[in-house]
């Protein structure tokens, strides 16, 4: 049985959607690679009869309780004396960590408020945890549930050197801490119903199998206990890998724009885009990857028709023909762009996004990408995606580069 | 007093930090924008037993609560089943839900799997909510105490829409709701700390301000009570938008993409854009407004010098002599551009956004930015953001933009 955890985070920029917790996602991924399975996430308002409460239902929930916010200086922060009333603990001015806050002002040159003072008042019996980082000091204190409960600033820059230093080297000198693995076969073109059903079949005790849908991959997550071999890991995270097929694009990588663009940095190859109704999102894409430079050459946001045969060298009897969204129009784009960049590989992507400037024959969500490359316009394929504009645009960025990754690595040479 | 609500989250890719949870702080803004406070966000894991405890103890904390997530096909997606349990009821196929399920299918072309038909299994008694952004189908259900539960799907694309059709209106339809009015004041380029000192001096009894951060935007957030009238409400708004200056961009608007795309659109005006750091970052926002078509031109993503020579007419010369981050790049990329296009406005960004290229003369987050308009090259400004790549890109491409809107609404000939 994994040791088990709680978190709390407090704060009324939390409970009226001003603040995203990231504190909370953050602290959840450390304790997991503890080996430790948070139980509870649980946020207040700055109201001290609701932090009681929670901070007495941490305590009974689960062994460790990790904590932040409100431990600021301001008539809000109220975690000290709602932590001292849950477990019948007085407050007390702390001359350590007065000192600590003392020394921090003196340093940063500035004249310490008496609002201030208030930081150093902390539960009777707890140990007080320096913050480097900031004027708040953390504390940990034993419950009468015999659970440890740390509390820490909210500031995420303050928080996360705190665990580091403080939070963390206590949790390891527990004896009973036995780290999980985790592996992540990132997956792009595969619906998550039908992913759950081809990897069904290398389920085996001691492995969890989760799935996180993140526009426009799925990715895999298998979690193994920590006593499975790292030999029998490998040979199920494969053969889960394989039953996907190409579409599974890595294990434990970063997203596709990364593998693809290293894919072409490694063979000295290099990129080209001209994109109309994604209009610039793939190129940026692309671009998200430090060293991108290496093998993106150039792209086209072809919005306009007159950009399409001025910049990519579309017919405009293509355009009159068949109209803008179109296969020979995807070709043209692919084929014009690559001959413009003088770059290994060209992908052209034209289709409607929406909401508006759907047909019959052409709804909205048609989309055309094509990929010309050596050999001329090597693929081509028409999609229809559901959703929204956004979304359109996502998943056709997203398959515009599966279909460049699925030739380089369908194609060795 | 204000109507309480409890959030739920459910999810492995919660707890274990996989997934950051924005669906419960985007639920906690329009739930505040209504009136109604939230008490407590509990996020759980993937287990039954868990969910059923969280969904009783939700029920009992407050009489309206929003869960999201587990409604999936997969194994993993237990709501239905704890809802069920927590208040004694049995979970059928609902053949209203069923039918939406197979109906998104045959419209998306694909054959339903079987373990979709789960996604219909629900609690008796419920209200089954449509879902047409997905195909995992919401529910109401009223439990014992008298509260109101909604269970909406995790997929944030899903879930928003969902929450707009089906939950808002049921809620509003409430006696005893007595919402606040709302105002989000829009600024692009002003930080956090400067805004609140601006906006002080509004502070009045009634109102409440908050700051939210999305980058490059940060909103200013007025609640004002019920009963405060609508001349003080707008009166108030105009006096801290008028502080705040140009920068404050719009009022209950859209984002700056959308404002200046329509200010473009009322004046049959059209944009282009050369793109170096931020490789079509701005280009996709501006995509990204529904009818973009009207205004967006053409887009270069001029990531080579090759490029930038080639698409924009940068001249050789310059580029060897000031280097491609510098400011007579940023005028030709400009110039160039607008002049390709055929375009009302061009704009040219090129910069270092890292990690990699800084050098002591020009660090990482150096960018250039020129407008270039019917008076040639009208305005250059040379920044330096802080933070990482992407903070970098996101913060040019705001800026960028907010140029171009700066000129629009200052000079209105």
């Amino acid at each position: 049985m994994p040791v088990e955890a709680v978190l709390l985070a407090q704060g009324n920029e939390l409970t009226t959607g001003l603040t995203t917790d990231t504190n909370s996602s953050w602290l959840a991924g450390r304790l997991w690679g503890l080996g430790i399975d948070v139980r509870r996430i649980i946020t207040a308002p700055d109201r001290v009869d609701d932090l009681v409460e929670i901070v007495a239902q941490a305590a009974d929930l689960a062994p460790i309780v990790v904590a932040t916010g409100g431990l600021g200086p301001t008539r809000d922060d109220l975690t000290a004396e709602a932590v001292g009333r849950a477990f019948g603990r007085r407050c007390r001015l702390q001359p350590e960590a007065l000192q600590w806050i003392e020394a921090r002002f003196a340093a940063m040159g500035r004249p310490m408020a008496d609002s201030n003072r208030k930081q150093a008042c902390l539960p009777d019996g707890c140990t007080p945890l320096e913050n480097r980082w900031g004027t708040a000091p953390g504390f940990a204190i034993d419950a009468p549930s015999g659970a440890r409960l740390y509390f820490l600033p909210g500031v995420p820059s303050e928080m996360k050197p705190m665990f580091e230093a403080h939070v963390e080297p206590d949790l390891r000198r527990r004896a009973d801490l036995d780290p999980p693995h985790l592996h992540t076969i990132r997956v792009l073109g595969v619906p998550e119903s039908t992913l759950e059903e081809l990897v069904r079949a290398v389920e085996r005790p001691g492995l969890e199998i989760g799935f996180r849908a993140h526009a426009p991959e799925v990715q895999v997550k298998l979690r193994f206990a920590p006593g499975v071999p790292e030999a029998e890991r490998r040979a199920t995270v494969e053969a889960a890998r394989q039953r996907i097929g190409w579409r599974a694009f890595g294990v434990d990588c970063g997203d596709l724009a990364e593998v693809t663009g290293h894919l072409l940095g490694e063979r000295g190859q290099t990129l080209s885009l001209a994109e109309s109704c994604t209009a610039g999102r793939l190129a940026a894409w692309v671009a998200s990857v430090p060293g991108a430079s290496a093998w993106l050459l150039e792209g086209a946001v072809v919005y306009s028709n007159a950009a399409k045969v001025r910049t990519c060298g579309v017919l405009p009897e293509t355009l009159d023909r068949y109209g803008a969204v179109s296969e020979p129009v995807a070709r043209q784009l692919a084929r014009g762009i690559r001959e413009r960049a003088g770059a290994t590989w060209g992908i052209g992507i034209t289709g409607i996004a929406g909401p508006g400037g759907g047909t019959p024959d052409k709804p909205v969500g048609t989309v055309h990408i094509a990929l010309a490359g050596p050999g001329g316009v090597e693929d081509h394929r028409r999609f229809r995606f559901p959703g929204d504009r956004q979304r359109v645009q996502t998943f056709a960025a997203g398959s515009g580069l599966a279909m460049l990754y699925k030739r380089l690595v369908t194609d060795q040479k």
